[in-house]
């Protein structure tokens, strides 16, 4: 008779409005296999749970409330920025792990999160040989910056790409019916410190040259004031605005965060806004014009309000597969979403070795950037519009939309010992 | 025989979501109205377009363009923020405000807009009485900072209380699983310069006692630092996140705007970030706290993809009632919002006088706002909690909302003269 062995499920990095709906899968599809798998324990805050044998009973949730996760934006069990620093630098950590797993029964380790998570699963997968100790890790991709490598999109960044699309297209709106008298420039600020995915994803907002957005500006390419305050000018004298979308991590030449650069402040003040205030004074200063500015920060990546429906249904597949891929005997793999058509945009759920996903990341390629470095090609467009296609609204009531929230029982603990993170 | 006039219909201020369900509202009455009111002329942006001749021919648009404008965010025919100045200091706009419409064979004049349009209106339904030309004025209400006398909620208003509550709610998720690690704090700066509705708004999205926003700063309480730190520290030590929603009218106990008072910086430099900077510095110097910031400027009042249903049957029921006062003969009145119940909500359309609405600003009552300054009591919740109900979602194509662009077709001019703003 085969053992059956419970199940570790945790979240980590920065949450999304569908890293949710990866842990409804997960857990759906885990009961469904109540004969291979057992309980399904939540690390409580990402792989700190594990270690501080934090453990959450998720088999004390009723399926209504699973169910809900599908809708719910926020990481449920709580996430973490904890990077595991390797067997060979510290072997506590993973001894602790083994420790902990073994007292629960814990034989499959599903870790929903980015780059970095990617990079602590691996090292989980690893300790059978390593360290001896029998585990199947599975990753669930996950991440709103859209630069896990394989996967042709990152569940979370769908539902981004749709919010700051719809967000700039209404602003823009705005802008151009103030701009009369009033505004001339907004500006938006979207996430994206290494990669400009988001900000391209603002290009989707215009169907048409001319309209807005007019400007985007990326991280992959280097900020140089003149030419953009040119692009600025010619915008606002053609269309008596200009709508300009700023990645936060956009650089100079010398290849320095904008928004550190301190080219504004001559008393090198430490920058106290961020990029789109420096865009927005720039603009001002130099050219006179009359600015409006939005931070979308953590709005952005929580508007399960208006979450693309495909990123929605592969953050959920994802989590589906992870378990299907434990439940085959995989280790050390992701699934990942293949792209099979694109018009009609077809999709599939393929297997990534973990290897080649722990820290590689995906940058956008220059050839989905306009050569001016202001716009998205048409093939940046191709592959970008399909990922923001469908709403799936959560429900409503009394104007707001019902969030789950999960009651969150601790397992009992089991071990003596307290770790020290 | 009666002589059919035309009329002419204006959109003054800040936009809103909502601001072209009342052109609809106003466009498509008057249609129905043929034998009592000939065409529709709109001004480009604003009375600027009336002193311009600078008119749009509405009847050009087919009925689909129209009822669009029902799901269009923005101001279809273009804005203004420009003040008639009175007849007594600036007589030469309003013999040029005669001109045109005589020239155009204008009899109605709807202008759409907050307290200073309501002022604009005022003046030019007096034209009759103080120059001998007959008009009769309708003011259409509209206003986000919801701060309009007489009616019970502007229209615009409902829509960004439900985006501001939505979106505090999910980004609250969001930051309850990254306070583990990562963000302590977060701030969403919200609109309202002198009145603190759209900052209570905020409050709507917690409905137990401990849920977020756990501190909301109002214009109407002068800011405390030292009592908002202890109330911010408290926050995080109970639930380890704190999440606040900030209006970018607080001032401090001198009465300046907190983002202009300087209290960061001991150069005296101007203030570049605006008020959630301040806030977020504030907390990350003194408390030492993690903090995450969002500026949703514009999104906020442009957010027809979350507008409230009631707030979209407002806005359209004021719109059409303006038109039909007009045909009843009225003059310098204002279709008012009027509230008949609370439970059920129930509310009908009532007219104001202009002379009791132009110029008088509504602000939030005392009685409103919680002992401690930081929070909206039951009274606030009863009165706001109807505004939100209900979803009016915009079409979609391709994952993205279908808004409407009109043709906008000028009339051709008729007089030889410019003049001169």
């Amino acid at each position: 008779m085969r053992t059956i062995k419970n199940a570790f499920y945790a979240q980590s990095g920065g949450v999304t409005a569908v890293i949710n709906a990866s842990a409804c899968g997960v857990l759906e599809t885990a009961r469904k296999h109540k004969t291979r798998i057992g309980k399904v324990y939540a690390g409580r805050n990402g792989i700190i749970g594990a270690l501080t044998e934090d453990l959450i009973d998720t088999s004390l949730e009723p399926p209504a409330a699973i169910r809900a996760l599908k809708h719910t934006p926020g990481g449920a069990f709580g996430s973490c920025r904890y990077k595991l620093k390797g067997v060979d630098k510290h072997r506590a950590e993973f001894e602790r792990l083994i420790e902990v797993f073994k007292a629960h029964n814990i034989g499959y380790f599903f870790y929903n999160g980015g780059g970095d998570s990617a990079d602590t699963c691996l090292k989980v997968s690893q300790l059978s040989e390593t360290m001896g100790f029998p585990i199947q890790a599975i990753h669930v991709p996950k991440t709103v910056d859209n630069d896990l490598p394989i996967t042709d999109q990152c569940p979370g960044f769908g539902s981004v790409a749709k919010y700051i699309a719809v967000s700039i297209r209404e602003a823009a709106l705005d802008v151009m019916s103030m701009s009369r008298t009033s505004t001339k420039v907004f500006i938006l600020e979207v996430m994206g410190r290494h990669a400009g995915w988001i900000a391209a994803a603002a290009g989707l907002a215009g169907e048409k040259p001319g309209d807005p957005p007019h400007v985007i500006l990326f991280p992959e390419v280097a900020f140089d004031e003149e030419k953009f305050l040119m692009k600025v000018k010619e915008s606002v004298e053609k269309y008596d605005f200009c709508v300009i979308a700023v990645s936060e991590g956009v650089r100079n030449a010398e290849g320095k965060f904008l928004a550190e650069a301190g080219t504004r402040d001559a008393f090198g003040h430490t920058q106290l806004g961020g990029v789109a205030v420096e865009i927005a004074q720039l603009v001002k200063s130099k050219l006179g014009y009359k600015y409006h500015y939005a931070v979308a920060d953590y709005l952005q990546r929580s508007a399960r309000h208006i979450a693309s429906k495909v990123d929605v249904e592969q953050a959920y597949a994802v989590g589906k597969a992870a378990v299907e891929f434990a439940i085959k005997g995989h280790n050390a793999v992701m699934p990942a979403i293949v792209r099979t058509s694109n018009q009609p945009y077809r999709w599939k759920i393929g297997m990534a070795d973990l290897s080649d996903v722990a820290n590689h990341e995906k940058m956008l390629p220059r050839n989905y950037i306009t050569k001016d470095g202001y716009g998205i090609t048409a093939a940046c467009r191709r592959y970008l519009a399909p990922l923001i296609v469908g709403e799936a609204y959560p429900p409503y009531k009394k104007g707001l939309p019902e969030y789950v929230t999960l009651k969150n029982k601790p397992v009992k603990k089991k071990l003596k010992t307290e770790f020290k993170l």
